[in-house]
C-alpha cells in the first residue's frame, strides 16, 4: 500500500532516536519524547494560494525538522507515518 | 436515494477494522477507534476559490485517509456515510 | 407571509422523522435528534464572494443535508423553518 | 433625534409579540424571549468590500428576520433600537 | 495637548448622561451604565484596505452611537477620552 | 547598543508618570498602573500588505498614546523599551 | 549536520546571560528566564504573499530581539537552535 499525498501535503516517517543512559541502558525511542526529525516519504502535487502555485520544497529521502503537534498520524501496513503540510516543515536536515 | 454533494464536498464511507486479538478473538470494527480509511462514494463539482477553480482530485471507488473529527456523519437508508471538505482527503490510498 | 432570503441564504423546513419502535409504539419526530434532512423551501439571489458571483446551486423543492448546528430556528405564521447560508448544505438528496 | 448608520449597518426596531394564554391572560411581550422578527428604520449608504460596492438590499419599512444575538442596542428618545449589519439580516418576510 | 489619531481611529468623548429618579434625585452619569453616546473629537486620515481608501465618515462635532466594549480609553490632560475605530461608530445622530 | 525595527515596527519609551497624592507625597511612576503614553525612539521601514506600502506614521521624538496590552517589553543596556506595530500606535500627542 | 530553512524562517541561537548578583555569584543563564536576544545562524529563501515576495531582512551573524513564545525549539548535535518566521523577529540589535 502506498500512500499519495493530496495538494501540499507530505508523508513523513519519524526517526525513533536511540539513546545510551550514562550507566549504558539503551532506552529504545518509544520510552522518551518522540523527536521532531523524520524522513520524507511522498510529497503532494502542491496547490495554488492566491492565484501562486505553491511549489514542494522538500523530496522523498530530506531529513526534515516539523512543528511538533502538527499533522495526522495514520498506520499503514503497520508502519506509523505522519502526513503533514508543507507549511509544517520547518527546515531541511543536511 | 442517492447524495449528491454540493461544492468540494466529498461523501465516503468509513472501513471498518476487523483486527483479531492475540487470543484468536475477532473484535468487530464498532469495539474500536473507528479507522481513518475510507472510501469514496460521491464527490461535488469543486468551487471556485479567489478566482481559482479548486478541481476534484478524488474519485468515486478511491480509497481516501481523512483528517480525523472533520466532516459531518449522515444516515442515508441505513447506512452510515460522511460528507467531508476535499481539504480533509489528506491522502489517497493505492 | 413569505421568507424571502437574503444574499446567499437558504429558507429551509426540516423533515420530521416518524420511528416505529420495537415493541411498535410509534414515536413522534419531536421526541428524536432532529434529523438533518430538510426541504427547500425559498433560496436567496446568491452573493458576490471575491468579486466571483456565488450561483445557488439548490432550488425550492430540494431535499437535502444541511450541516448540524447551522442556521437560525424562525417560527413563521406557527411553522417552524431555519434559515441557513447555502455553505451549511451539504448535499441534496435524489 | 434621527439615526443616520454608517456603512452597511441597518437600524430596525423589534416587533413586540403579544400572545395570549390558554387561560386568555394576554401576556406583554416582555414577558417573553424577544422575537426575531423587526422593522427596518434606516438604512446605511453600504460599504466597498474587496472592490465590489455591497449594495443595500433592505430599505425603512421592510419587515426582516435578523440574526440571535447580532448587533447593538440603542436608546433613541426612551425607544429601543438595534443597530446590526445588513449580514445580520437573514430574511424579508413579505 | 492635542490627540492626532492615525489610520482610520477617531477620538471620542463620552456624553454624560443626567437622570432623574423618582423621587427627584439627580443621579450624575458616574453612577450609571456609561452611555454609548459620544461627541467626535479627533479623526484620523483614513486608512487603505485591499487597495480601497476608506474615507473617514465621521468629523469633529458629530454626535455618534458606538459599539460598547469597543476602543481605548486615556486621559488627557484630566479629561477622559476614548479612540475608536471608525468600524466601531455604528450611527451619527442628527 | 541601538534597536533597529523590522518591517512595520516601533520601538518606544514608556513615560513614567509622576504624581502627588493628596497628602503631598510623590509617587514614582512604577507603584501605578503604567501610562500608554510613550516616546518613539526608532521606526521600521514600513512593509507590504496587499500589494500596498504602509508608510509610517510617526517619526523618533513623537509623544503617541499605544494600545494596553500590545508590544513586547525588551531591556537594552539596562533601558526598559518597547516594541510594537504601528497599527498599535492610536494617536499622536501633540 | 546544518539546518536549511523553509519559506521565510529562520534558525537562529539564543544568547546566554550571565548575570553575577550583589554578593559576586555568577548565575548561569539556565537559571533565569531566557533572554529574547539571539544570533541569527540561518536564513529561509523568502516567501510569496499575495503575490509580493517577502525578502529576508536578516542575514547570518545578525544580532536579534525575537518575540517571546515564538518558534520551535530543536536540537541539533546537542545544540539547542530555534526556528522562528521572520515574523517574529522584531528588531536587530546594532
Amino acid at each position: 500500500m502506498k500512500l499519495v499525498p493530496l495538494g501540499d501535503r507530505v508523508v513523513i516517517k519519524q526517526l525513533v532516536a536511540e539513546e545510551t543512559t550514562k550507566s549504558g541502558i539503551v532506552l529504545p525511542g518509544n520510552s522518551q519524547e518522540k523527536p521532531q526529525q523524520a524522513e520524507v516519504i511522498a510529497v503532494g502535487p502542491g496547490k495554488v494560494v492566491d492565484g501562486e502555485k505553491v511549489e514542494m520544497q522538500v523530496k522523498p529521502g530530506d531529513q526534515v525538522i516539523f512543528s511538533k503537534y502538527a499533522g495526522t498520524e495514520v498506520k499503514i501496513d503497520g508502519e506509523e507515518l505522519m502526513i503533514v503540510r508543507q507549511e509544517d516543515i520547518l527546515a531541511v536536515v543536511e
